[in-house]
């Protein structure tokens, strides 16, 4: 019955995404992974990889579906799919006043709640943005991407 | 099915309290408000007028009940009730760095998830203590609490 | 007597700019808004159109000006105008630590204060950056741009 | 004709303030140092010597009054006083959140607007409760308060 | 050669004071822990039983000895001591801000550096304050504090 | 015998850098002054100049050297050179939430730790993003750089 949304651009997906969907999971019936694109950005992988990322990781969740959001609101993609509420990740107070806009914001458009779960501890250092740049310069982030990300991102011999 | 708990020392209750309890109610099946007493702390109104502002202002959302917490742990309290979930409201960045040490022991303790809904804008300035002080002074704080707690709070003649 | 510089680069206002304005323009005799243009950025809105929208936003507003401040330092825009004040609306804690630098830098160069108005509660989620995303993907934003700027952000049919 | 109100307990005022009120006094044509008490709170100098310490002080700067608060609503001393706005320094991101709730209430309380100046710099540490525990141990603050206050600070020999 | 001061009440030291002193302790040659004593605060344990807890935690750590500070200044403290710096964990950028102007005051007074160390993730929500509330109300918080300190925290039977 | 490493792009160094790289070579026998490269970022100075700055201004140091890092990991390069900690200067709670993630990183990858100092707060509000804005718009930077540097940013005739 309750549905809710975890949207991202998900360029990978890491295991601090998955513990939060994972915990989302047993809060709400359903969960909707959304995997957006959104065409003022650069992804280091295309939506097909993102999305097949995803679906593999997120396969042992029960009630845990994964979708590409297209380039829309948000807010209109929850309403599309009736889910009353967005689910987001929050590491620090300074994520806490980066999101607040864009929650109120959609709470004023489409009458969708945000909610905010802080991530789990080990993972609060953990974004895609900086896996990424780690393993580019060959760091090792096996503990924190699921192994089909992990292959993909591995510097080329 | 799915349940939460809002828990607080609600001294008293204001209208931020009721519109994120109001928010959570339609986000699980069913809400219970937990007032709670803490042999420590000096409390304006003792717990029987606590928990009848609480229910009174509460009564229009199907879902939502109104229970004393005791001076038990909220976690425990969680688990006696079968409640996967903590609801807090958010007002700032400063709110959730001092919230997240407690939800993270929440979580320790008895795997309750902490849920974070950001404050209405209209409310993020509104809390008990400044409510109390503002009327104690003769301020109108008419537009931030029930009427049952305005009159309680006004300064005497 | 006393004279104020509201700078920014307006790209397009919205409705916190012109309630901060609003508000400015009563705690002093005048107050220039200076819409800027940094030849590293990108606009949305070249800076005739940029002018047009603030002029036609705030000419209700006795004592408010509107200026291009070209590319120069926002600090001997003020000199020159013989302002003593710059005025920034801050939405919260993140901003503060954000604006800090800028405002310390201004009083090093030119003498310059900067008072910070916070933000309208109805007003604190909105930005020229979030506007035109939430516009651009079809969101009503109505309630939160003058009708000139609507009319301009909304998506062609 | 601009007139604001730059309230506080001053207990007791250190050369933070000072600089604050300093320059908010070429801002505003009039500024109003309103010494507040609280009857909850423990002050460490009596409300005669913090007003004493506040007019000794700031004696040399123009339109600068020194007045007691009593123990009302600043809101309304400001309505009294026909000031439009209140001053206060900012240290901080933190700052900024711990004082926006009492700036939106005082606005709903009686339209007056609070001005935030930053701190300078070289008092952004200054705080009258860290003065007076330093001064409590030995610690020489000789840099950060005035004179009187030095040697009433000053530990018994 | 180097040597470093780790302050504190230590109301009872936890495990992420010893996660932070144990890091201290690779950095520089010597660490002093001082436990403080403020006769202003309250304690849960007194000073002999504290020293005697942090004693016995840390006698694993290699250059790490254990004394009393007293009630003086914690800068006069490390200029006996000949440590050019103190360190402090921190937890978050709340922590930061609060811990910012007495490190600022430390390095005026005594010319003593505050050195901050991130604390370990696993221990970012752990303070003494909440340890003490939740052991008092029953929870276990054996993961976050040595044997002897738990033995101590547990409510009697 | 101990050796930290201050990392940076340094374009270019500054005398908040200055100041704290100065500060840190208090507290460790050696400091390595680690020049970045980051090839999908711009520089406005090459790795060169930005060398030659670094080494010219920190000459007068003892126990500092400055080196390029290459577009390595700087946990790697702690590695190899035998540094135990990287210093970096804090500004302000947000400086923290944004280096934390990269802090917490370094230490899972080589355990190297990050020492936070903060910076002087004559040197709060200087970056070299700012200064070089700054400086290309004519504003007089002589304060926060040293005159080589100065030479070099100052706009041409």
């Amino acid at each position: 019955m309750s549905r809710a949304v975890c949207p991202g651009s998900f360029d990978p997906i890491h295991n601090g995404h998955i513990e939060v969907i994972s915990r989302a999971s047993r809060l709400f019936d359903e969960v909707i992974v959304a995997v957006s694109t959104n065409y003022a950005k650069k992804y280091r992988f295309g939506i097909d990889e993102r999305l097949a990322f995803c679906s593999e990781s997120l396969a042992h969740l029960p009630g845990v579906t994964v979708r590409p959001m297209g380039a829309g609101l948000v807010a209109e993609f929850c309403r599309e799919h009736g889910a009353a509420a967005l689910v987001k990740g929050l590491r620090s107070g300074l994520d806490f006043d980066y999101e607040l806009p864009m929650a109120t914001m959609n709470r004023h458009l489409a009458d969708v709640e945000t909610v905010f779960l802080p991530t789990g501890t080990e993972f609060a250092h953990v974004s895609s943005t900086l896996l990424k740049e780690v393993a580019g310069l060959g760091g090792d982030i096996g503990a924190f991407v699921p192994d089909a990300v992990l292959a993909r991102l591995r510097p080329e011999g």
